[in-house]
């Protein structure tokens, strides 16, 4: 076999590579750079113009950190709006709530959804679920002009640079601020604090989160195939507290087999390092 | 300038490489292979066997969580034995608190406490402290025979292969309960969960670890420069218990400046994810 290997700049000076097996599909979509890989550490693997976005062996802990921790905040999320998110790996684990009656994603890039259906389908069973409505959308475009409709809007975006970039912005921000109901929880994928291009998308996500929610809290988990591991999400809402509102007896009695996400590691997970909390008190 | 990197193997699928601008020093001691590097994105760094030790960069985390989560769950620790850590990042943290009366550090390696003395003072600094009693011995056979002597021993060893082999062995965790005190705590490097290598590690200390001491709890740091960036430390001692003992108050009030510990963190540490949870119950 090819001493075949892929790999990812973290930053100019750091370099993460993955032997692979084959690579199953390339392509130049309308929008970015599409491959898809496979290989014996992680299984099969998405790129997005060279970016690794999820992997088969650990793409749950990303997808339980991003919908479980606000569902177990407020069981009683009826709809739900993401952005991005592709794979199908968010549907799928918001799929897991009996009490969801609707799922709209939207994805700009119809490709990424076609292809993930194709050779990922571990993610994309996501989309099977009856309640997911999908649209090929631009989110900014989407959310705009949407007053009180969700209970939660879950950002699954790229880095703040192509396709991306635009859900990084105030203005989207304010949109989905206006978007959420009362109650409503804006989770975001919110980068990483150590090598510096994605510390300042961090600050950058965060200032501008603020400026427009009066909660807005980070919370982090332990991503191995992501730039050093340590990945950040962001809580934000008109009122609800990750903390002091998580409902954990009525997420436990939900009987959800998690593999990462737990009611505990939910508490623990917003204690962060100080040197985070300190880049984070900058904004504030 | 040379493009030039280092690269170490995650797994033998897995590769982390770093850009340098140039080896510092390259020699064969008695027991291993020791390099330092100069790095643009990490300063510099030590490796033993091909195997990253501690870039200046984030050595931080793991000294600073190796060290006060067991400080703070005990303020009364007066005498502390460190095995391994020729590098005096772990003295240089003991060195911080006024209330420690001794510090014996059982390094095998003289070389390495030399190198580290001359190219990565940020760390072998911890040497300099008058309470610091520096042997030059094994590990196992330093502690063996002991009795009641240490109110904590910390086990900053490499990964068990090559010279760090015996300080993951039942005989010596049994010989650590021997030599420590009523409320002693043992702390060690505990591996990671992700990598199988690393992860049978893990499940074989734990186990070990288990079947001497009664209390035996895990915690985990984000280390950006170590496999998966997920790692685990061990909280092992007769009877105190990391959460419930957890002197918060009394840490504070010590004003020790950190910038990856703190008490809060130090609660959220303890809270695992479920895959690691059920890996170690495999073994309770």
């Amino acid at each position: 076999m090819d001493d075949l290997w892929y790999s990812e700049y973290h930053s100019p000076n750091v370099r993460f590579s993955i032997k692979v097996s084959q690579q199953l599909h390339h392509e130049q979509s309308e929008y970015q750079n599409i491959s898809i890989y496979e290989s014996a550490e992680f299984g099969r693997f998405l790129t997005l113009d060279g970016v690794l976005m999820l992997t088969e062996r650990d793409e749950f802990i990303y997808h339980e950190m991003i919908v479980h921790v606000a569902m177990a905040v407020n069981p009683a999320i009826r709809n739900v709006l993401v952005i991005g998110a592709g794979d199908g790996g968010v549907a799928r684990e918001l799929g897991r709530y009996q009490t969801i009656q609707k799922i709209e994603i939207a994805e700009i890039d119809q490709r990424v959804v076609e292809l993930c259906q194709k050779f990922l389908p571990r993610t994309a069973c996501g989309f099977n679920d009856p309640r997911v409505e999908l649209h090929f959308a631009d989110g900014l475009k989407y959310v705009r002009h949407t007053q009180n409709k969700y209970d939660l809007i879950i950002v699954d975006s790229t880095d703040p640079s192509g396709p991306g970039e635009v859900l990084f912005t105030k203005e989207f921000y304010g949109s989905c601020h206006s978007a959420l109901s009362e109650n409503g929880i804006l989770i975001n994928q919110h980068e990483s604090p150590f090598y510096l291009t994605d510390a300042q998308a961090m600050q950058s996500a965060h200032r501008r989160i603020l400026s427009v929610f009066p909660v807005c809290r980070i919370y982090q988990a332990h991503i191995p195939t992501y730039p050093s591991g340590h990945w950040l999400f962001g809580f934000a809402s008109k009122g609800m507290n990750p903390i002091k509102d998580l409902n954990a007896e009525a997420w436990e009695a939900l009987n959800i087999a998690t593999h990462y996400y737990n009611t505990n590691l939910h508490r623990g997970a917003f204690c962060l390092p100080t040197y985070v909390e300190e880049m984070l008190k900058q904004d504030e």
